[in-house]
């Protein structure tokens, strides 16, 4: 697998834009993309029940095994979640004006929403933005990239990544862009992502591989707690690779999974950074566990305990709260046998030994907190499964932005 | 029933006494209470894996069925969690050293910590503290003050409550101290709470009230969303009021029990009011839903969703977040027909009403949730049953607090 510089535009026949039509204030709110062949669809959707009308929209479109997606019409600013009966006609009416210009079905269009809950879409500057911005779409890593920046609300980055692939001597290529900041918990994050590519892929492998690729990624990070009404990951397939059809576990798939699963953890793990105030991006790893299960719980309680994020923020080795997190976490496993390491560029230190509090350099672990990314390893010896959370610390700033997110 | 000027000490045969020994920098550190006779307990204990060493040793000695409980000692300061054996050794010396006062049995001594995780209790110093301290006991109002401002770590205040009621033409009274602000989540929040009632009532009777007073009390409440290791409700009853037994469900149960709550919710309540940087106390209740396990899910969802607390701290009418946390709650509903009211003693403003985003007045909305008690309704058209919540704003302070505890 290469890893390349690139984004949802750079595997063969997909088109990309980014603009600002007058959803938000001032940045980019609008972002298409198009394939030049009807695709290969599959997606993940938030498992809140309150659900978008796009999410609930979008479900629809993905559910059957054909190929028929042409393109995504996402906007920013304003998320069409809690609009009633009318945000559901806003979503179609979003399909059908894509549609319209891109010559196929409002069937064939998925449609994302992310910002504001509760406000209805100002549908008279939507369908003149999406009009105004067809035009743009291009293949061009620049236009990719404007789509990046048009998805994004209090990201402060953009998040997007390519990988390559060989699958039966043909070049394959997966291309990412993702936003999430804030609204970021397992199943799923705050997030929408939208990922393309060139294999040629049966709808069960990919949905398959999607799923398999979710689970360990964007349902494995949490910034706040808060699973949002929005959460989508989509992948669109359009088969121009040429390679030979994956339609079953063969090792194209192994290699294709592989690549999908780099692209979805590379986005998600983006998200945990840039969640919001962060200033620190935490990985936890949970090893020696009983079950796979409950290696994610307790990974994932740490990484949501607002006391340990606070503690992070502050720099303080305070591992009492990650064992107290993990104890909190519904997993069972016996705390007189858990050994804990902080880890950073800047060296490591055991806070646990095998139950077994050490007293530590206090000088020394301030000195591996400081850094921006830090690894918490829990080791158990319970068993042999192991899992991964990224999280962020909790921040003044997080308070400030949703403090008065609306006005 | 009665609402009185007193607390622990209050009831027939209770002595208090606070006293600072040493555990921490300067602030008051050890409370010690005594039953003058043999008194039935009860507890609710937390439901965190990881349970420090005096939750072990309480939860062995409530557990029979016998009339044996002299006294407690509780240590702020030190939370004793997570200090292996020799943790559990230090709690028995503390028992130890109170029954040799007392002159009982150290199974008769129930021990409770809080404070820090993670470092052994200077025992030298508690055990000094222990002998300094019983000469102090007393049943004075003053002492029982000086008994609820000794437990208390990051409190703001003192949480003391008392009442009496009538039972078999005898007056019964019951008395209540607890500490909590941080590390509060349902299941239990970290708080120690204490009870002491002249109340003649069967072991098998008063562990019935108590579960039932706790499960809509002090497990209703958030303020981060942190289950402790050493959440403790414990009660004594001694019997001086020499009330007929209660040893079955009759009126005079049900007058016990009503008191009994009253005297948790206060505490509960008054946990999260002081909750780590609040400046203000919410109350969310969920009415019309299917069942009560769903009504719970809900209401605890929103007040322990970190953006919903973020927007009230900011004083934004952000309604789309508490529908978001009902909708990741885990409960089932119908998200078309729900209503939601934000009140205070401002006013009251309708936000969604049935299933529809109402235009709302901003101005109204922002001097309604100025106030420092708000209450937001959730009214659905499920069912009969409801719950009620409790939990207060994430702030600037609270980040202050939790980012730099240990030092």
């Amino acid at each position: 697998m290469n890893i390349i510089e690139g984004s949802i535009t750079t595997p063969k026949g997909f088109k990309a834009a980014g603009n600002f039509v007058g959803l938000k204030k001032e940045k980019k709110d609008l972002a298409l993309i198009l394939s030049e062949r009807l695709s290969t669809a599959s997606g993940c959707f938030t498992q809140n029940v309150v659900k978008a009308a796009p999410v609930l929209w979008d479900i629809e479109r993905v559910k059957t095994n054909n190929d028929k997606i042409k393109g995504i019409v996402i906007n920013s600013g304003n998320a069409n979640a809690c609009t009633g009966t009318q945000g559901i006609k806003d979503t179609e009416t979003t399909a059908e004006v894509f549609a319209g210009l891109a010559n196929c079905e409002k069937e064939n269009v998925l449609v994302c929403s992310t910002g504001v809950i509760g406000v209805n879409l100002p549908m008279d500057t939507l369908t003149k933005g999406v009009k105004n911005t067809f035009p743009l779409l291009s293949d061009t890593f620049e236009s990719g990239d404007s789509a990046a920046e048009a998805i994004i609300t209090t990201d402060t980055f953009k998040k997007t990544v390519c990988v390559q692939i060989e699958l039966s001597g043909k070049k394959v290529t997966i291309g990412g862009m993702a936003k999430g900041s804030g609204m970021i918990n397992p199943n799923m994050a705050t997030m929408l992502c939208f990922i393309t590519t060139d294999a040629n892929i049966s709808k069960i492998m990919l949905d398959k591989a999607l799923y398999k690729c979710v689970e360990d990624s964007f349902n494995m990070i949490c910034v706040d707690g808060d699973t949002s009404t929005n959460d989508t990951v989509v992948v669109l397939a359009n088969g121009m690779a040429e390679n030979e059809k994956i339609t079953e576990k063969n090792a194209d798939y192994e290699t294709f999974k592989n690549a999908l699963f780099y692209v979805n953890k590379t986005l998600a793990v983006s998200c945990a950074r840039d969640g919001e105030g962060a200033t620190k991006l935490m990985e936890v790893t949970a090893s020696g566990v009983k079950t796979k299960a409950d290696a994610r719980k307790m990974a994932n309680s740490v990484v949501s305990s607002n006391l340990f994020k606070a503690a992070l923020f502050g720099a303080d080795a305070n591992w009492g709260r990650v064992l107290c997190a993990m104890g909190y976490s519904g997993a069972k496993f016996n705390p007189n046998f858990v050994t804990i390491v902080f880890r950073s560029k800047a060296g490591e230190i055991l806070l646990m030994d095998n139950g077994t509090p050490i007293v530590f350099d206090e000088e020394k672990a301030a000195s591996i907190l400081k850094e921006t990314e830090i690894y918490i390893d829990i080791k158990l010896k319970e068993g042999n499964e192991s899992a991964t959370a990224w999280g962020c610390d909790l921040t003044y700033d997080y308070i400030k932005i949703n403090g008065d997110y609306r006005s």
